[in-house]
């Protein structure tokens, strides 16, 4: 039996709880995975992550290639023990951040040749070379290199990037099953991995739908990277893309949607049939003092009406900054631009996110989902109003 | 009997181990307190310092005064529950940040007059005012306002600090009487303080012990700060300074040397009979990637050689960063200038001076304190060469 496998336990529409069993541990969706882009999720330690209820993380590629450099990564041991991790860990293929980050770059059949946004320096990546990376990294599940055309690219662009990506990955696989084959070096350990295609496609229904069918086409793969969406385009859009995966798409294989998300598109997405997220958002916002509440929507708590507010930063939450302090104390964190704000705040977030997907997995085993969900959208909207 | 007390468990020279009992808790001594300027030890959590063996902390009473300012910490329950830290805190005087840290700044016999270094505003500091501060704050231990020279004062310069400093303490106890008697307002709480006088002098001796002796004529006091060094005098002067005042302070009493130290200081210190400490040194190295170590002293960990160092910081450490990761992965924090970096060494630096303190604690109970001592000197100034 291969070492991923997705149990499928129940269902609610188009919601979906399940298990994916990595070699890492099992991984119960739908799942928020918070970032850990350079090998840290910012200022939080791999222990914060396990008791805020993370059990898998996301790192990524083009960071780490830059630095501290995949082949001391592989030296170290590999990423789980390089940040003492000993959960499941994805890693991007770099792909996006090589279209968007990045200087200067040229995307060229070969691969994509760009700058590094640390020194300028030049580099390429190819379907080949990310593979390599990444098996060095040693993540459970890796990325395929695809072509993420920005938000309101042209049909043709999506066209381009659609075939452009079917033909990586066909390289990507070729690559990864090649290092698969390959002995390790004495005393490194030979990492046990999946490689999960993207499905790109951008806002054109027709263009997902026959994306997803080709990759489909080439394998049975583990589970589905959606990618190309939550780049700025209208969110009827973002929900149309994914009902028309969720037909697509196997049932009995995880989906994972790149990039999202804040908490309303989170469980948008879970009730139209995603499993896994990823998304910088809990802590970029946490290093500006927002954080979210269920009653009061996204709050900056800089504000000086929190001055005197002896409520936890969300009532009923049961992270480490609301079980301990008060709004006035991070308020006053905020304000003296002290560095245990950026750091609660971001606990809070990531909290509020692997509640807000370990209660919409409850919801969807107990049925009452629909409902719950729509209540919960209802509820936090009005509040951030 | 008073809430303060201080037994003498046992001396060994002029080194000392006792218990300081607090209305929020007991500190056994030699203890080292971090420094909390703005009610934060910087990055780090009131639980975290309860494991790095903390007892007793430090916070500023400039910085609280000019943020989020005194009525409001008041108003929120006072600095034990703004901050969470159920233990026994003590507040400077502000005295050595206004001399210190602001700018246009002038001392006249009714107090300083100083700007804010936030916004330039104009303020002044009494030594009633600052009785009035510290109360509103409701530190276990306050100190009182004193006159603190800078390093190379002349004689007739410390001499009418000295002067000085006696003026202010007389004004600073009858303020602090005052306030004792007063009817705290509804709800509020009836803190109990004990105040402490400064011990000035700068680093001539005479002066130091006539200070000391003027200062044990105005009263019993449950303690006694020593202040005005470390402040860029040569170490012999220092150390000179806290000889003649083993003398001259009262035994069954806590001696605070204020601002210290570095290891070897503390140590130098403690052999020297004193009690407690702080300073901000582990915070603000640790922010720089520079921890300390027993057998390579103080070292950089951001310099290339650590790369594929699999060693702790400093191997036979027992704090959250040396029981986790290695210093391969901080260095590479302190590199991506990744704000978990500065958090790890902050702690480890922290656990560096509370196992300092408590070992030296150890040693002084079992009686074989100078011998260690001198041989801990030893080593760790060896390693640091």
């Amino acid at each position: 039996m291969s070492a991923f496998r997705f149990e499928l336990q129940g269902t609610a529409g188009a919601a979906r709880a399940g298990t994916f069993h990595t070699p890492h541990g099992p991984v119960e969706t739908p799942a928020f995975m918070p970032v850990g882009t350079l090998g840290t999720v910012k200022g939080i330690t791999a222990a914060e992550l396990r008791d805020l209820g993370a059990s898998m993380i996301l790192a990524n590629t083009y960071h780490l290639y830059l630095r501290p450099g995949h082949e001391l990564v592989r030296e170290l041991g590999g990423l789980h023990e390089f940040m003492r991790w000993p959960g499941p860990i994805l890693t991007d293929s770099g792909g996006f951040q090589v279209f968007s980050l990045s200087g200067i770059r040229e995307i060229r059949d070969d691969g994509v040749e760009f700058q590094s946004h640390i020194d300028g320096s030049r580099h390429l990546f190819t379907p080949e070379s990310v593979m390599e990376i990444q098996r060095a990294l040693g993540a459970d599940v890796v990325m395929a290199f695809d072509e993420c055309p920005p938000g309101g690219a042209s049909r043709a662009q999506a066209e381009e990037a659609n075939e452009r990506t079917l033909r990586w990955l066909e390289r990507c696989r070729a690559r990864f099953e090649a290092l698969e084959l390959e002995t390790p070096a004495e005393g490194v350990e030979r990492p046990r991995q999946s490689l999960f295609p993207i499905v790109q496609g951008n806002v054109f229904e027709d263009l997902r739908q026959a994306h997803a069918r080709q990759i489909r086409t080439m394998g049975d793969w583990d589970g589905y990277g959606i990618g190309g969406l939550s780049v700025g385009e209208a969110k009827p859009d973002t929900y149309r893309a994914l009902e028309v995966l969720d037909g697509e798409l196997p049932r009995d294989r995880p989906r994972y949607l790149m990039g999202v998300g804040y908490p309303e598109d989170l469980l948008e997405a879970v009730s139209r049939g995603c499993d896994l997220f990823d998304c910088v958002a809990p802590t970029r916002n946490g290093r500006r003092g927002s954080a979210w509440t269920l009653d009061q929507g996204q709050v900056n708590f800089k504000a000086a009406r929190y001055a005197r507010d002896r409520l936890p930063l969300d009532p009923g939450c049961d992270c480490l900054a609301c079980t301990t302090v008060d709004r006035a104390y991070i308020r006053h964190l905020i304000v003296a631009d002290e560095r245990l704000a950026e750091r609660l705040v971001s606990i809070h977030n990531l909290r509020f996110l692997t509640r807000l997907a370990g209660t919409a997995r409850a919801r969807v085993l107990d049925g009452s989902f629909p409902e719950w969900a729509r209540d919960w959208l209802e509820r936090y909207r009005k509040a951030g109003v």
